[in-house]
């Protein structure tokens, strides 16, 4: 392959460009490519093997890490790379960040159904529905006074569309909410904000790109900032969050709840203690997926195929250093 | 008493009003009266003695019957009687509504925490969170495909202040939403439209006061009219829902999930067989009740009476008739 890297292959070469996909189940849509790409797959075992001869690399299979241990290994590499995820940190590797390969993600797939899901979570916190249904379990009839979301605040961490989604929605149903993103801008704080914006939010959520900077940082420290009241989400990586920092704080009461849709080891075991901690919410990293979510995605990346294949440039483009798609 | 029935006490009446308060519990912010009001507290068996000696009725008990029970006996009744509720339907009677009793209720305070209470319910089922609460009990990583309430429909029945948060609740959610009152006018379906608003709706929501014309209105028929992907919730009042046929509706998947808020019979008993219809969520009558209520309640019971004590035109008038403040 002598053509620029980013570049279609010319119409002159009668080999069709080689679509590599990693996932154990075909994506929906990618029949509209037939003739056009020759579609192979790859699971986990085959990975090293094949990637030499893709053109592009689809990692349709996004719990997958294969592609950070495979990506350093010997031979030529796939000019473009496209997950079916908003984050990339399950792909990211040195070698893949310094080389000429375009990585894109699936930027604005999961942005409404995410914030909706935020919303469906502060709202069944703030109703204490957790505990209703337990006194329904039980035939209990025990009426509590809730709490109002209306005229709370609430601090999001993560400025891109997933964020921004977050705020829009949160903010529809009368909650104040500021953003905390990697840079100050317009109707954006800046990480030095983000201590004071805890300490007097009702509602944490989490919606950050998992970077070097951003691993860890809700510690036991930032939930030791957080009101007695507050409640925290995570609907961004686990790895953003000290699990155990976490856990100690709900039994201690230092927040009044949590919910996490996202953890350091998925699926979580069914031995792992998070499952029991009071007042917190578990759910297996489905926030983002509604459904026909596996079509729009398959839509999606067959979009960005098309124009990939005119040589026209590519929307979503990852900024390989910073580990996600730059904001406007 | 010879005053005309709806104006204050003459000021050259020594005596000060008499302010009758049903309920087990003193309401907060009464105090604001001391020296312009003579207390006096009511259960349900000492009402019927009280009530003549009364100029002022306030029923805190909400969900007491007594008033209606006892207002036909003999002696002078109440000049004015305020209920801390919504509906007036647990207090009217034929000889209170034919009488010259000006009635008032708690009309606005409920209406933006009862909204989001819905937007709490809609949420959660749409994301299939009682579900995800019964897998997190049995420590179980279940992934599943959610449902998007932007680009939904919902057909609210109530058009007052109640089911107008409402609307603009769901609506800032996304959700395209059909307003049924009792006459049609601007933004307000007529009851004619109900039935086609019901058939294509995702979610069905009773706001509606109890009156002759809606009681039991939700009845197998209109079940029977609903998509069977669609849900429905009741926060208005028990009698407005046919239960056994909603409860026949969910079991045979007619509707594909429900949230009850109110009941025929409250408290519901151990024994209702109601707690364990597949899909449906209960709830003890609080989607109202928020953190401070109670002082919410007594703040505007308050500032009424001060509007009275003056001879001022009291805001929250109902219709005794049609059982409802009549809409704007």
């Amino acid at each position: 392959m002598t053509t620029a890297l980013t570049s279609p292959p010319s119409p002159d070469v009668a080999e069709k460009p080689m679509l590599l996909v990693l996932g154990a189940e075909p994506p929906p849509r990618l029949g509209r490519l037939t003739g056009r790409a020759r579609i192979e797959y790859a699971d986990e075992s085959t990975l090293a093997a094949l990637l030499p001869s893709a053109d592009v690399l689809l990692v349709w299979d996004f719990g997958s890490h294969a592609v950070r241990r495979v990506w350093p290994g010997a031979g030529p590499r796939p000019r473009w790379v496209h997950t079916a995820s908003a984050g990339v940190d399950h792909l990211m590797c040195p070698e893949l960040a310094e080389s000429d390969t375009l990585v894109t993600n699936a930027r604005g797939v999961f942005d409404q159904p995410i914030a909706e899901y935020v919303a469906a979570l502060v709202l069944a916190m703030a109703k204490d529905l957790p505990r209703t249904l337990e006194l329904q379990g039980a035939r209990e009839w025990r009426h509590r006074a809730s709490q109002r979301v209306a005229g709370t605040r609430a601090c999001v961490v993560g400025s891109g569309p997933i964020g921004r989604a977050i705020e829009h929605t949160l903010g529809a149903l009368g909650i104040t909410t500021a953003l905390v993103g990697r840079t100050a801008r317009d109707g954006v704080h800046a990480p030095e904000e983000l201590d004071r914006l805890m300490a007097r939010a009702d509602w944490v959520v989490s919606a950050a790109p998992l970077t070097e900077e951003t691993r860890g940082m809700f510690d036991a420290r930032r939930f030791g900032l957080m009101q007695p009241s507050a409640r925290f989400v995570n609907i961004g990586r686990g790895q953003l969050v000290v699990e155990d920092a976490l856990a100690k704080a709900l039994k201690e009461r230092g927040i009044a709840g949590a919910a996490l849709d996202v953890f350091e080891h998925e699926p979580l075991g069914p031995d792992s203690p998070l499952w029991e901690v009071p007042g917190l919410i578990v759910s297996p990293h489905m926030s983002g997926d509604t459904v026909g979510w596996r079509d729009e995605l398959g839509t999606q990346f067959v979009e960005l195929y098309e124009l990939w294949e005119a040589g026209s440039p590519l929307p979503n483009v990852v900024d390989k250093r910073r580990g996600y798609v730059p904001g406007h």
